[in-house]
């Protein structure tokens, strides 16, 4: 039975940690590696020991895997994947390069990135830009199966990591700037057939609810949880792309991801709640059946997608062991629930900066909005000013990492503000489906755009944050020898104490990171490696060449100085202390 | 008087091993540095400490140059130039992005590449693949003024780096592949505005000779000295294309450089000994005026231009202190030359399979070819096998450098052979005009394509040799601290014992190597720096997306295993002992 077997390999594999087989690191999403020959003493003598250039300019997101002597690295649009040998410092075993229509390229709201691989059986696993999942041979490269997930001339692209649980690959999609009806879908890992397909909005049969048992904060949902939220067939179109990270628990059989925003950004276009956009979905793994959800920005009016990863982390929580979820919003809240039944346990601001709500309602769940930031209140066409977070969030997909050592999170994050004016805006399948033009700067008397930070999410409490002159928009990563890594847009990799976030170790690579920091151990060695290239909806502007200060879905203006410090490049560097 | 000045403070700047202000590093163009801090002995604790991404991903040659705090950075097409804060690893302080017409593209033999900068003044100037030659503000980047050099739609186009002699900046101009009529010219660096003009051939007052002054091995050439070795008008598009390297002895007031091959390559439809194409110029800095030539290869049947460097080295030869001139021709002959009359002292293989020739006629000067490699004698459309070099030389553009300490020559080499089958071919300005199919591939019994080794000018004789898997493509440096240091196609950057060869560092850098290494010193600090970004004529394949073997002017084929060790991507990577 190959779905076992499967499940079994990765189940031990994520526990090696010589080995990197998935893009969250282990099925918890913690980004923790139990590895200790990189100390928080030696670290200041880490220094490159090879690179490798990927032969693709813009923003390269995620992480290579490392499997034995062999590492995959993926690259953004045209997605090509290779297989280098560690043995011989990065030779390459085999490129694979798929032709994809370049008209792909200006469907994709925020660059053209690609989250990375997953592992599995003997294959490796690629979502390409125009939806197609490809299965290739981990040896050869060889295309083992594809399948299509999406049409992109309908706004369908992808930039998500699929990600293999038991006998399936699951995979979401991208468009919430389209108007795509967001979705997670399953297929068969051994042939790339259909096993479940679980919409974001929409009918039941369509979103996998059971009305019986799925819950949201302990209560069932009732029938037609989303479309009674919904005017019309507005949720057709209605977003809730699943672009995000994926978490797995293996015992509770439960899968965890997040969706996106409801289209348009216009809020006066879809009135209601526009369920489940902005929530947290726990399916079984073998069905899709939601298991429960919470929503934790009811009717969007300020693009804050829920995509962000789902950290799962047995923690006490208030005294209490718990089998914890803990997530960094987009909406500036850091949430730690319950995995198990979605209860909502902390709900506290990661961002002291935060300001279009007051303050997470413990017993609905729903944000206390701030009137003067409501851009639904304050109507289209009205430019609503200085609101924090900007819509790329307090955080955006650069994942925290969590170590069960320190007990601490280690959150990259955004320390934006906005100006957002909605406007009407009419749907036309694989046109952009917005509804809204933003700027984006700092928190006013700040001048950093980001800081990274230490969070303790039993209480929702941030012990330590290092101010950044851009956004964190690199994923972290902790380790056993009490190591934070992360990157910086301007290019630096930074090693920090994880205790008390002290500065120990930059490099300047050669383009800004976006992509996330991993480790692995290779001939008994341990190295640490990440993907440099700008770009990401932080660096569009260098990405695709955009000025205006609005361009850009509004983020080019922040971001402007970035120049001043990097220029686009995909390069792979390898570190190790000598 | 601003030549007068300019002259002053290069020759100035030319001597502080802190700085490197020009392509050739100093006049003579020997790329030694008197920097001793990083020695034979501790460079084996080099490691890079900053990295910068120049967003261009074709072949990058040449080196930056450092003035002050300052680097200067180039690119190949679209030939961008960055200014780097070197307080502050390279921060982009200005940006200076030409707009071209990406025509060109096409129009340039052997990949878009650029081989650098200079300085004089204030300025940094910029010869751009479009054959604008452009002065700008060191400080600003702002364009201080530009003129046309050439015409790209007629197939001139421009990859050498423009040099600063007194008041003048001299530039060459590429197009030996499209029939264009090869010429030096000097712009006033005031203003841009034409000094002199010297065609490589044509009527004696276009070359810039006096048929009684000039002279070639102690004799004068006489009137009409080109004209007389073509026939008919054919030397309107003969091709003796300028873009390579240029030296310059302040003292004897000369400017030295080489003429490339005589168009078509198909030897039949150019009767002659084709002068003055693959040639030695000796010119009179102020006035363009030859005082002496050599031309190395009369009447071209492999493509052997001439353009290789020109090392100005005082040396004993055959016991003799002697004002020398030392070129590694394409042809694979290492010469050594009177610089002060061009007289020929020393001209022996420096690649002991060359065999098109079986040596130079001392009195002659004229090489004594081997009839079964005479592509003339064998004539078009036969296919002359096994001739050693390929047409890319036992060396091309790759500069080598010369210790005084060391009293040796560290010359980065080609080990390739070809297959060359010459055809009829008819000119069309701005279309190729070559006539010549081949392939290549590595002598008979090796399986390397190249050899990093170090020559005796004064005896003609390689000291030692290291095997490469593919031709050294990079520019060498040699210091003080008799550290040798050159880059690889695979995109290495070596270090070895000057004395011995012994190989005592390498780093594998994120793409291939085909820039020159060089070093500066900053903050009491030395660094030693290297462009990685492969391409070139070597390169082409990866570079311009060429899969067939004699697609790339033949090139292809040999170097077709280098995609298993690198990929394109312009990195700039800054090392130091710490
Ligand atoms: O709604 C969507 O479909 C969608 C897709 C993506 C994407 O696929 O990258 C992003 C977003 N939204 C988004 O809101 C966002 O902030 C964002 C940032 C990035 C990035 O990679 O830097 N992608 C996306
Ligand atoms: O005849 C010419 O005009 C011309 C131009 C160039 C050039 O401009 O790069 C090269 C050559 N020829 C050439 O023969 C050659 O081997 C060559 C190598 C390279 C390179 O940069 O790798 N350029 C050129």
């Amino acid at each position: 039975f190959v779905g076992a077997k499967a499940n079994d390999e990765l189940l031990k594999l994520e526990t090696d940690p010589n080995q990197w087989v998935m893009p969250t690191h282990d099925y918890a999403a913690q980004r923790y590696s139990t590895l200790t020959q990189i100390t928080k003493d030696n670290v200041k003598r880490l220094h490159p020991v090879w690179t490798f250039s990927t032969g693709v300019l813009r923003g390269h997101e995620g992480a290579p895997l490392v499997i034995g002597d062999v590492m995959y690295v993926h690259t953004p649009f045209p997605n090509i994947v290779y297989a280098l040998d560690l043995n011989h410092e990065g030779r390459v075993i085999w490129k694979y390069e798929p032709r994809q229509d370049p008209a792909v390229i200006p469907v994709m709201c925020c660059d053209t990135v690609n989250r990375g691989l997953s592992y599995a059986g003997g294959k490796i696993l690629l979502s390409q830009a125009d939806t197609t999942l490809v299965a290739l041979d981990a040896k050869t490269g060889d295309v083992v199966w594809q399948v299509k997930n999406g049409d992109a001339t309908k706004g369908e692209t992808s930039t998500g990591a699929p990600v293999v649980i038991k006998d399936k690959v699951l995979v979401g999609v991208s468009g919430g700037e389209f108007g795509v009806q967001g979705r997670m879908t399953a297929y068969n890992l051994k042939d790339g057939s259909l096993a479940w397909k679980a919409a974001s909005v929409g009918p039941d049969e369509e979103i996998l609810f059971d009305p019986q048992k799925t819950l949201s904060l302990g209560k069932p949902v009732g029938a037609n949880s989303s479309l009674s939220t919904w005017e019309g067939d507005q949720w057709k179109i209605g977003g809730g792309a699943t672009w995000g990270w994926i978490s797995f628990d293996p015992k509770l059989n439960l899968v965890y991801y997040g969706s996106g925003n409801p289209s348009t950004w216009n809020p006066a276009q879809r009135p209601g709640d526009n369920k489940w956009s902005l929530t947290i979905f726990a399916r079984d793994a073998d069905t899709g059946v939601a298991k429960w959800v919470y929503q934790m920005t009811p009717h969007d009016e300020w693009d804050y997608d829920g995509v962000n990863e789902m950290i799962l982390a047995d923690i006490p929580v208030k005294g209490k062991p718990t089998k914890a979820l803990v997530h960094f919003d987009r909406n500036g809240f850091g949430y730690t629930l319950n995995r198990e039944t979605g209860e909502l346990l902390v709900a506290e601001k990661f961002d002291p900066k935060v300001n279009w709500a007051s303050h997470i309602d413990m017993k609905t769940g729903r944000p206390v909005v701030v009137a003067q930031y409501s851009t639904q209140l304050n109507g289209p066409d009205h430019n609503s000013e200085g609101i924090c977070p900007a819509a790329l969030g307090s955080k955006d997909e650069q994942p925290a990492a969590f170590s069960p050592k320190t007990g601490l999170f280690y959150v990259p994050t955004n320390h934006v503000c906005m100006d957002y004016e909605p406007f009407k805006v009419s749907y036309t399948a694989g046109q952009p489906y917005v509804g809204a033009t933003l700027s984006m700067y700092p928190p006013k008397g700040d001048s950093n755009l980001g800081n990274f930070i230490a969070w303790d999410a039993s209480a929702g409490k941030i012990v330590w944050s290092n101010s950044e002159p851009f956004s964190a928009w690199s994923g972290a990563l902790v380790t056993a020898g009490d190591v934070v890594f992360y990157g910086t847009l301007e290019g630096y990799l930074k090693a920090l104490d994880a205790k008390t976030g002290k500065e120990l170790y930059r490099f300047k690579t050669p383009s800004g990171i976006i992509g996330n920091v991993m480790t692995y151990v290779h001939g008994g060695k341990q190295y640490v490696a990440v993907l440099s290239g700008v770009g990401g909806w932080a660096g569009i502007g260098l990405a695709a060449g955009l000025t205006k200060g609005t361009d850009g879905l509004g983020a080019v203006g922040a971001y402007k100085a970035l120049s001043s410090y990097t220029q686009l490049g995909g390069v792979l560097t390898v570190f190790a202390v000598d």
